[in-house]
């Protein structure tokens, strides 16, 4: 990455292939920032780690209609393409991958990708499209921008696992890195989707990162039981005027149930709806 | 691909992308035979077009074994590796590609990949399992041996248009060509299957043939109307002690079925068990 280059936009498929294999043949690493565009400073800093990692960053800005279901927030998700590129151009980002909906999903297209294991519950029972969406777009996007390394954030920790298990299990070559949750200064994960929060509900916002704070504290502690624990955050939720789709305590690496918490890497995951915005957050035990 | 080279054999998914990367590097073009060992003089034929379409030439040998069925002839699938590696040897080929099972699914492998459109119908009546597996071993076969061109036989040409859309969607740089079917002298399609057959089948088995190329003629003719065509042909392959799976006309290119025969590039595709044996033939009309 160097220093304010303006980045080059692909549109194509092809064109980023060719870019990206011009990289490769001078001996240069290229670290990917898979994103939805309506960047913030989480993006941002998601860009700067790519930088310090690889000798070239290509971000990707592709709102995936597949992964929204019909009631979902596709027509409305925030798109800002011009204010993004000019936060891309400031930081030296070499390339911008934001393919058309036509090059991504072309005439006749007919091939999704579905991963079960992390795949399996918590978001998935929410949303059972999401993953199988994820997957097949993110696999595109390895594909298109065949990067040495891709960084994602922990916020969407359960997205995190299910990428890294796809590119794994397809073979490519790709070291999926997780980056941790950037904060604003009262707790709330950054994400997107705040900026549909009211005033009153951005004030409220930050007891969810707060219950998984209070909630972790409790199971390291060794009491009260876990499921009690659980049960604890999900009543400081709906106290708080949140409707609870989950608050779960899991393996870390393969996002399967615990029955022992004295053993393995644990995450604790939640996800929540305040008003009609959906919120979800995770944080290490 | 070079005359009388000892092809080097990658087991591994990494050592086979170096390959590759080399040669790209190196500006050659590469091409892809994928089989699943057991060759016979159709797969030489495949790998002769692939030494004069590119300049390295990798066979891939895998029994996959998420194509084949419970009930189907997995474990009894013929292996040869020793008899396959010496007449791709007598080829030149550059490099064979032979995973092992724990490199295609490691643990905890949870992907697939599911394609709909060519893959509906015919196969996927009888073998709902197949293009799943099919579609996932290629597209990992495609990311781990990178190749420029991958030539698939049109024996199996539901296959063929299966990949050619998995590749397409997924915006794989790979060129998938389909190759003529390889007949013996009396018409039989070559199959490793063949193997399966007794004497007096294998006396029988011409007919699959010949039967198509009947019904073929009688559509090219006008008459009689197509059902009637594909029902004599069943008919034929009933009295010569076939069971049919289905005798079926659809477009070439989709395969989506055909309401005007007048309209559009046809392929008349079919499959029949002969005993134990299911064989399955295809042409063009």
């Amino acid at each position: 990455m160097r220093d304010e280059t303006i980045p080059t936009i692909h549109r194509g498929i092809a064109g980023m292939q060719h870019q990206s294999a011009v990289w490769r043949a001078a001996g240069l690493k290229s670290a990917l920032v898979p994103t939805m565009g309506a960047l913030h400073e989480g993006h941002l800093d998601l860009v700067r780690t790519a930088s310090a990692a690889a000798d070239r960053v290509v971000v990707s800005i592709f709102v995936n209609p597949t992964q929204f279901a019909p009631t979902e927030d596709f027509a409305a998700y925030p798109r800002e393409e011009a204010a993004d590129l000019a936060k891309l151009a400031a930081l030296g980002v070499d390339a911008v991958f934001a393919p058309t909906i036509a090059e991504m999903y072309p005439d006749g297209y007919a091939t999704r990708i579905v991963v079960d294991g992390p795949a399996r519950g918590l978001e998935s029972d929410s949303r059972p499209h999401f993953f199988g969406g994820v997957a097949t777009v993110v696999a595109k996007l390895f594909i298109s921008c065949a990067p040495d390394i891709a960084i994602f954030g922990e916020k969407d920790y359960q997205q995190l696992l299910v990428v890294r298990r796809m590119g794994a299990d397809l073979g490519l070559p790709v070291d999926v890195v997780g980056f941790p949750t950037v904060r604003a200064a009262d707790g709330l994960a950054l994400s997107s989707r705040n900026a549909y929060l009211s005033p009153e509900e951005r004030s409220v916002a930050p007891r969810l990162h707060a219950a998984l704070q209070a909630a972790a504290a409790a199971i390291r502690a060794g009491k009260p039981p876990v499921p009690d624990a659980l049960a604890a955050a999900e009543r400081d939720l709906d106290d708080a005027g949140f409707a609870v789709d989950y608050v779960a305590l899991r393996n870390a690496d393969t996002l399967a149930e615990v029955s022992d918490p004295r053993a393995g890497p644990l995450r604790l995951l939640a996800a929540a709806r305040l008003g009609r915005t959906r919120l979800i957050d995770n944080i290490a035990v």
